[in-house]
């Protein structure tokens, strides 16, 4: 059985995921969880404990989808959707691996679109909410390494400066590309298109720099 | 004088930027503009017409001091802050002047600050005000078309489709990082450091594509 805390954290995803976080009240979703207000303030102290809670709840739940290949799934699963998300893991190709994984950002079932549209609004209202940046810059910088140690084996002895720039794009990009296709502004196969030309240019980018990193200036 | 229509919309602009959309009042942006309530619906016929007008009218402004080198400014002015935004066109340099437009959006200035905040909450907003998105896509739309111009120098025969994905890349990069940086979790000096990186990426992919347009395949 799932513990009330977590029955309090998803329900406060859903409810921001549908209706924002601004003027977002703790009753709203105490109600939404079925549980009392103070025990959402037991186990979160205030609004803004639960936002920051929601926040890295919701990041944890990205993370299991995208690097297990599927929504609350650690294994890697099935064929994904269309062509935008091979389920198998890439092992061997580090490039594929990391394209794979930010493919599954835009897999069209409703936990993800749930999931991305809750983590899209507590971005946006990091700007109101000055409590959630730290929270914020620390999912971020995770995010970031993980991507730049994927594409750590792109080229020999690139300087990690280079890696964590090139891994930063990413991290936005992707963050863009899907609040876009939340909205329908994007087709999640031309948001997967335009991410892949992204991963192959910072490659490229990438091994140039390595050689220019081993041959002395000029 | 400012007509009232414009003195409005500036108040929309700056209630948005401080305290976001969702539950936003047309009340409170009457308050700002100092005009009657009856006024704001004579001009813009309801809440979503002011916001979808908002969004046009934020866009303009971002326009014209991202083209003419300085908030509400047409011609070009001086040296801009520190190494981000040098102050004259570069017109020989259609790159260098690529970058120059896009780094201008994150100039250090209360009106780029206001106005950069309002349009990530009134873009961000789009999830939950379905009125806004065929704005944001018409706004997007010219957007990308006019960084597509501008990479089009980069090289001969670039194919016209890798142009437009190059630019709706920048655009979202642009946007991620601008948003990033307005809630200080990005130094707007590593911001231009990530976006010169960007450009030069797709710029030199660019380049690429075309050696492969000119080349039959072998």
């Amino acid at each position: 059985m799932k513990d009330r805390k977590t029955v309090i954290l998803e329900a406060a995803a859903r409810v921001i995921a549908c209706r924002g976080v601004r003027g977002l009240r703790v009753e709203e979703v105490a109600a939404e969880a079925r549980v009392s207000k103070a025990l959402v303030y037991y186990h979160f102290k205030d609004r803004a404990g639960l936002l920051r809670r929601t926040l890295r709840f919701v990041g944890d739940r990205a993370e299991r989808y995208t690097r297990g290949g599927g929504p609350g799934d650690a294994a890697p699963r099935g064929p994904g959707p269309g062509d935008l998300a091979p389920g198998a893991r890439v092992p061997g190709d580090p490039l594929r691996e990391l394209e794979r994984r930010l493919l599954l950002e835009f897999q069209d079932l409703p936990e993800v679109r749930e999931n991305s549209t809750a983590w899209g609004e507590l971005r946006a209202s990091a700007v109101f909410e000055p409590e959630l940046r730290e929270e914020l810059a620390r999912a971020g910088r995770e995010w970031v390494r993980e991507i730049a140690d994927l594409l750590g084996p792109v080229g020999p002895a690139v300087p990690d400066a280079a890696l964590v720039s090139a891994a930063e794009r990413l991290t936005v990009l992707v963050e863009g590309l899907s609040t876009r296709w939340l909205v329908g502004l994007l087709p999640a196969g031309h948001a997967a298109e335009l991410l892949r030309g992204a991963v192959a240019a910072e490659a490229e980018g990438l091994r140039r720099a390595a050689v220019r990193t081993a041959c002395p200036a000029a």
